[in-house]
C-alpha cells in the first residue's frame, strides 16, 4: 500500500468580509472533509459583487501560489440565479473552483498565452441540502476539499470559451493602508510610465521610500500590479479615489 | 496500545473584532494545548456586550459544525464580576466552553426540545494566572483545549435552567454585505411571510437575485434565519438599521 | 534516524490589515516551507507606519506566547530603502525576524534586564525574486519558516545596541471595542495610580464590572498595560482618543 500523497493547499478568495460567519462556516467544511490540507485566507475583502475587478486581482496573486493548490473563490453576486452552472477550472496543476461569472478568466487567458493547459469542468453533484445564497459553503467547498484530496471534479468536462488577455485600467482593490491597486500589469509598460488619474498626474517610482512622506505616487507592487500610493499616507483619501476610477498611463 | 483518537474542532466565537491581539493569544493557548485540534474562527464580530443577541446568531450557526465540536464562546461584558461562574455545556455531542450569561441557552433549548441530552458543569479549575478581564485565553481556551483532547471538564455537574425555546424579533447581527440578520427562524413561518420594520414593509424572496439589483426584501438565509438584504447593496445603509431594532412578521 | 522535532509556532504581528492580501500571501509562503509548524496570527493591526508605538504593543503580548516560538514581525515603513539591513535576533529561545528599525528593541531590552541572553544576526542570505515593498513575504517569512524548522539564521551576527527599558506614556493601540491600550506597564506603578488625558482624570479600576456602565476608567490589560476603558462603551469615541496621544500618571 502506498503512502497517501499529501493534501494540496486549499486557497480562499471570497468578497465574504474577513470578520465572519461566512468564512469560518466554509474553513469548518474543509477541515472536516479535506483533513490534511493546508488553509489560506488569500483575501475575503474581494471587490463587493465585482467579479471583474476581482478577477484581475485574483490572477496577480494566484501566480505565487503553489502549483497544485487549490483556488475556492467566491464573488458571486449572481448566487442562487438559474443562468451559470459552477465549474472547477484546471489551469496547469492549479484548480480554480466557484461561479461561472468571469473570475477565473483572467489568471485563465494569462496561463493558456504562457502555454499553459486549460481545462474546464461542470460541477453536476449537488448536495444533499443547498442553501439558496450560500454556495460557498454548501457546493463550492465539498468539491474543492475533494479537489485537494486529490480526487476528480464531480461532473463533466466542457467547452469554455478564454476572453482575450487584457488589463484592466480602473482601480480594482483599496488596500488596509489606502494604497489604490489598478488593474495594469507593469510588465506591459515602460519603466518609467506614470499613471493619470482625473487631472492629477502620479510619477512612477521604485517603492514607498523612494519619495517623500505625503508624496503620491505609483509603482510596480509586489504582485506585478501598478499601484497608486502616498508614502505613509493614504493615496484613497488624498486622491479621493474608489474601485472602478479609470486611470490612464502617462 | 491504541491509536489515540484525533482532537475535536475547536470553534471560535467571540465579540473581540478579527484584527487582534486577542483571538491570536487564544489561538496560541489552543495551539499548545491542543496542537492536535483544528481551530476555526466562526466569528469575531458578534455582536458587542450582547450575549442575548449573540446567542441567538450562536444557534442559528453551530448546528452546520461537527457533532464533536467544542465550541469556545466568549461575549462577556461581565467578565472579572463575581456573579457568575464559567461552564462548559455538554448539548448532545458538542461542547460549549464560556461564561454562563445566556450565550448557550439558545442553542441547547434548541437541541434540548429536540430530543437531545444537555448538561452543565461548573468550571472549578483555575489557572496559576488569571487576569481579571481576558478569562477567554486564561481560562476557556485551556479548558476547551482540555475538551478538544477528549478529556473530562475540570469541574462538577451543576443544575442549569433553560430557558423556552424562542425566537428573537430583533436584528441580531450587521454583515460585511450590510444585510441585517434577525433572530426569527424561517422554519416557524409562513413561506411568504414578509418584515415590517419601522414604517417599510420588506417582502419575502428567494435569494438576492429573485429582486432587482437596489431593491430591498427578505429572505431564508443559509442558517435558517430571516435576513433583510438588498440585493447588491446594503440594507442596513438604505433602511437605516442598527442591531436591537425590532422586526414584525407580516 | 531520529524523529525530528517538531516545528516550532511561528507568530505573526504586522500593520498589513487582517483583510488581505499581504496575510494570506505570508502564510502560504509559511505553509510551503515550515508546514508542520503552527502559524498564529497574533496582529495585523498594529500601529500603522508607527513602529516604536508596535514595539510596546509587541514587547507586552509576547512573553505569553511559547518559548520557543518564532516570531515574524512586520511593521515596516521604510520597506525598500538601502539603510537598514534585515534581522534576527534571539531572545532567549525565542528568534524575532523582521527590519531592524526598532520593532523588536523593547521586548529584547526588557529580556535582556531580565537576565535573557540576546543576540543579532543581520540575514545576508536574498531570494532570487525580491520586490521592492513586499520583504515580509520574499525575504522574512522564508527566513521564520527555516527558523521555524529548526535551522541557523542565513547570517552573520552582528552588534545591536538595545536601549534603555523605558516605558512609553502613549496611546499606542486602540483595540476592536474602542479601548486605548498605553505603553504604560502597571508592574512598575502604585496598584491606585490613574491616569491624566488632557483634562480627565481617570481612575484605576479592577476590571470593567468594578464601574458603572458607561464611566471611564484605567485598569491593568491582561498583557500588563495600562489601559484606558469604558465599561460597555468606547474610550475612544467618548474621550476622543487617538495613537500618540499623551498621557500622564497621577
Amino acid at each position: 500500500m502506498s503512502k497517501p500523497s499529501p493534501a494540496r493547499m486549499i486557497v480562499l478568495f471570497t468578497d465574504f468580509g474577513g470578520g465572519g460567519p461566512y468564512v469560518g462556516q466554509m474553513q469548518a467544511v474543509l477541515a472536516a472533509q479535506a483533513p490534511g490540507a493546508p488553509r489560506i485566507d488569500l483575501l475575503h475583502e474581494a471587490p463587493r459583487f465585482n467579479p471583474r475587478a476581482a478577477a484581475h486581482l485574483l490572477a496577480a496573486c494566484l501566480p505565487a501560489f503553489p502549483e497544485d493548490c487549490v483556488l475556492l473563490g467566491v464573488v458571486d453576486p449572481g448566487v442562487g440565479d438559474a443562468r451559470r452552472a459552477p465549474i472547477a477550472v484546471q489551469v496547469g496543476g492549479r484548480w480554480c473552483v466557484g461561479p461561472d461569472n468571469g473570475l477565473f478568466e483572467v489568471f485563465a487567458a494569462r496561463a493558456c498565452a504562457a502555454g499553459e493547459r486549460v481545462s474546464c469542468w461542470e460541477i453536476t453533484w449537488r448536495p444533499a441540502n443547498l442553501s439558496n445564497s450560500f454556495h460557498g459553503r454548501d457546493l463550492f467547498a465539498p468539491v474543492a476539499a475533494r479537489l485537494a484530496r486529490g480526487e476528480a471534479p464531480p461532473g463533466e468536462p466542457r467547452d469554455w470559451r478564454l476572453p482575450a488577455d487584457t488589463d484592466l485600467a480602473e482601480v480594482i482593490f483599496i488596500d488596509h493602508y489606502g494604497n489604490a491597486v489598478t488593474g495594469l500589469r507593469a510588465s506591459g509598460l515602460a519603466t518609467d510610465a506614470g499613471l493619470q488619474v482625473g487631472d492629477q498626474r502620479l510619477p512612477r517610482a521604485r517603492t514607498f521610500s523612494s519619495v517623500a512622506v505625503g508624496q503620491a505616487f505609483c509603482y510596480e507592487n509586489a504582485n506585478g500590479l501598478l499601484e497608486i500610493a502616498v508614502n505613509q499616507g493614504s493615496a484613497v483619501a488624498q486622491l479621493g479615489l474608489a474601485i472602478g476610477q479609470p486611470v490612464t498611463v502617462c
